[in-house]
């Protein structure tokens, strides 16, 4: 494990930005003892198979058999379309910006590592058939993943595509599809027995929002030539790492912790990740369904109303230092904020000496873009500090597909763990059914 | 004025969501007398020409101009590039999202508007890199926006186009780009005087987050076939609109009115802008930082320490049903959510009625992704409601220049008068300086 994730929580205690708003050693030192009884909860539960996501670093064969697939595809097809919707498409999306040139799909052919690759996420009229205006669907392959099967925006999309590849190729409209869905239920389970579609299975045991280890992450990024096995190790890295149930060694735990204790004792009722690296930005999104949904709870294990969740928020740097950070540094002292780090970028890019008669020119010439947008991270972290606003750093020495195999799994973990710090439970999300059943309602099913 | 913002408000009053969590026609009532010194205030300031941001959407000679050098330039070049941060960016992003087909970059020369459009806001090397590795710079027109003349990021991304410029095209680089700057200070308006390069000037009295009816938003409007005149008249209707103190009649107010009282008197320390369509997503991202960086302030106009400020967050219907809805319902009470609802899309797509035997399917046969779409947002607002979760729907007729241009000009307004509600001034942001001071030591400028 060359490339370690570091998470550096100096400006988040109480000997930097003081008592009121920072961590001080002896709360962690409290909250050692619950943390103690939620991990050996979890390892408990983990131990009985009941946290499949748990043993999904581990899955080498289906690793195996998503690389088999996606070299077959890569030869047959010029673009893939991942229709999916929230867990369905949070982390792919995630993977592929953090990974891919950041305009793959403008590039040359022979300059590309893979098909283009497109998103319907949304039952959105303008991008949906602004998409399919102009795609060759004859030399696409779709992709629909949906673990129930019965989604609605994500069947609705499956409705459109089928109908248009049916119109562009007749009887063969079946080979330009996979299904990414549960293994023996649901309706797109039964549709592909019916009419033979191929299929990868999600874990019935794994909910969307942990899913990104699964097929419903690792096919996209093979398809697009990314390393799989290398993210699976880093998962398994992190693992490693998270054993412990000390709170000053684990490093999700330790991510947990800081936010519980801010969240219940600091009133940090939100949680900001501020990736400074466009690469990184949709690592923000997948944390914020991960957090919010996992965590937004109104009732605690034994039926109490305690409507708990802090609200994840991403922002990026350097850019929402321009929209954002004027909040953050004077507003209310409510946020708890991590900021991801990249400590080398695929690329050195050299300021030009030029024009240095000017104050405002001079002095960057013959720095680097890299040293810029890590000095201006630094600066904001520090300038947060000085305002008694709490912030953590999450340093990745480079952005690969075993680095993002580590975040995944640390947030998870985190996030598994906060459940038993709160008492609440992170696998459930029980607040949508209300809207799903009035959508349905509206749109004519019946319940 | 054919096409209307409306703003649906009945589901953020208390005789809907109850006492505890909406706002009472007492509280609006309570308020007006402060809202009418706000409004006296603003009116005068208005009058003494201390507030141009108001006189924008009259400004019809310049944005001939600006339709002048558009029609020059896309005959001209295949790509433009717009080079800028923040208020510098935010609006132009959100124009062409909401305007331009969604795959723009993409389409085949014929298809498409006008040129490719990209943006240069970090100064991230992937990006930088990623961007000049492929484009023909000799066939690009780069922007570089920057009301100071000296944004650090700006500047650096100026400085590596400027030299990839030179390398390409010899004496003849300065061709290929244009300044938009203040129109008499600072170093980029001075470099502009000595290399004899196109300008365009932003009003020095305008910030950069009110500035995208200047030409800091024109004209990459323009150069993208915008219709800017109708964007223009759209914010003129909306000033028409907002000449009333009277929180009832007046949509700006309004909306700022009942912003503040769920923020002061009901706990919602996070105004939530959620979007129901693809297009609309940027205008969050605008109103994000015209929200947080005018209202997120440390002391009030006396100079006590208040520390003001309600986080904006930009969401996205129905994606985030899958991700924040969850927290949104069962969470803490305390978010004040608006929808933007499209009426009209530019498109329609019916659902193919297949696979009709299908519970999961044979509802959605024969209907309408736009019907999909908008019942969920009523759903989830109704949802919302239904647990005490206060929420407003602002109604776009369709997405146009003209509701363009009206959207921009009622928050604009709002975000003014919220400064007089709070009694802070909405126009500084005096907590970015000590991280700009800390980012120029560190990268040897001296301050």
């Amino acid at each position: 494990m060359s490339e370690v994730l570091e998470l550096n929580c100096r400006n988040a205690m109480a000997d930097v930005v003081g008592e009121e708003h920072g961590i001080s050693e002896a709360e962690l030192a409290d909250l050692q003892e619950k943390a103690d009884e939620a991990h050996q909860h979890l390892k408990a539960r983990r131990d009985a198979g009941e946290l499949p996501f748990f043993h999904l670093p581990y899955e080498k064969e289906l690793a195996e058999e998503i690389l088999r697939f996606a070299s077959d595809m890569r030869g047959s097809f010029s673009n893939y379309v991942h229709v999916g919707i929230g867990g369905s498409s949070l982390g792919p999306k995630a993977v592929h910006r953090a990974l891919l040139h950041p305009f793959h799909n403008e590039l040359p052919d022979d300059e590309r590592s893979g098909p283009r690759i497109y998103y319907l996420e949304n039952p959105d009229p303008d991008t949906v058939a602004g998409l399919l205006d102009f795609l060759d669907v004859s030399r696409t392959l779709f992709n629909i993943v949906t673990k129930s099967g019965s989604t609605a925006e994500t069947a609705a999309i499956f409705l459109v595509v089928a109908d248009a590849l049916q119109k562009a190729l007749g009887p063969k409209w079946k080979q330009n599809l996979v299904f990414t869905t549960d293994p023996e239920q649901g309706d797109l389970r039964a549709l592909a027995r019916e009419e033979h579609i191929l299929t990868f299975s999600i874990d019935p045991g794994v909910g969307g929002r942990f899913s990104v280890l699964t097929p419903v992450g690792l096919l996209p990024a093979a398809v697009a030539g990314i390393d799989i096995r290398a993210m699976l190790n880093g998962a398994a890295d992190m693992d490693r790492r998270c054993q412990s149930a000390d709170l000053r060694d684990n490093p999700a735990y330790q991510f947990a912790a800081l936010h519980y204790l801010a969240n219940q004792r600091h009133g940090k009722t939100q949680a900001v990740m501020m990736p400074y690296a466009d690469s990184l930005y949709d690592l923000a999104d997948w944390f914020r369904q991960l957090w919010a949904e996992s965590l937004g709870k109104a009732r605690d294990l034994d039926g109490r109303e305690v409507h708990v969740g802090q609200t994840p928020i991403k922002a990026l740097g350097a850019v929402d230092q321009h929209s954002q950070v004027q909040l953050y540094i004077e507003g209310p002292n409510d946020k708890l904020i991590t900021f991801l780090r990249v400590e080398q970028f695929r690329r050195e890019v050299k300021i030009a000496p030029n024009f240095g008669g000017y104050r405002s020119y001079g002095y960057l010439g013959g720095k680097r873009l890299n040293q810029l947008l890590n000095v201006e991270q630094q600066a904001t972290a520090e300038a947060l500090a000085a305002h008694q606003r709490p912030n953590l750093t999450l340093h990745f020495p480079k952005v690969t597909p075993g680095t993002l195999g580590q975040f995944f799994f640390m947030l998870e973990v985190a996030t598994a763990f906060s459940g038993g710090l709160y008492h609440i439970d992170p696998f459930d999300q029980p607040g949508v059914e209300h809207g799903k059943k009035l959508t349905y309602r509206m749109m004519g099913r019946d319940e």
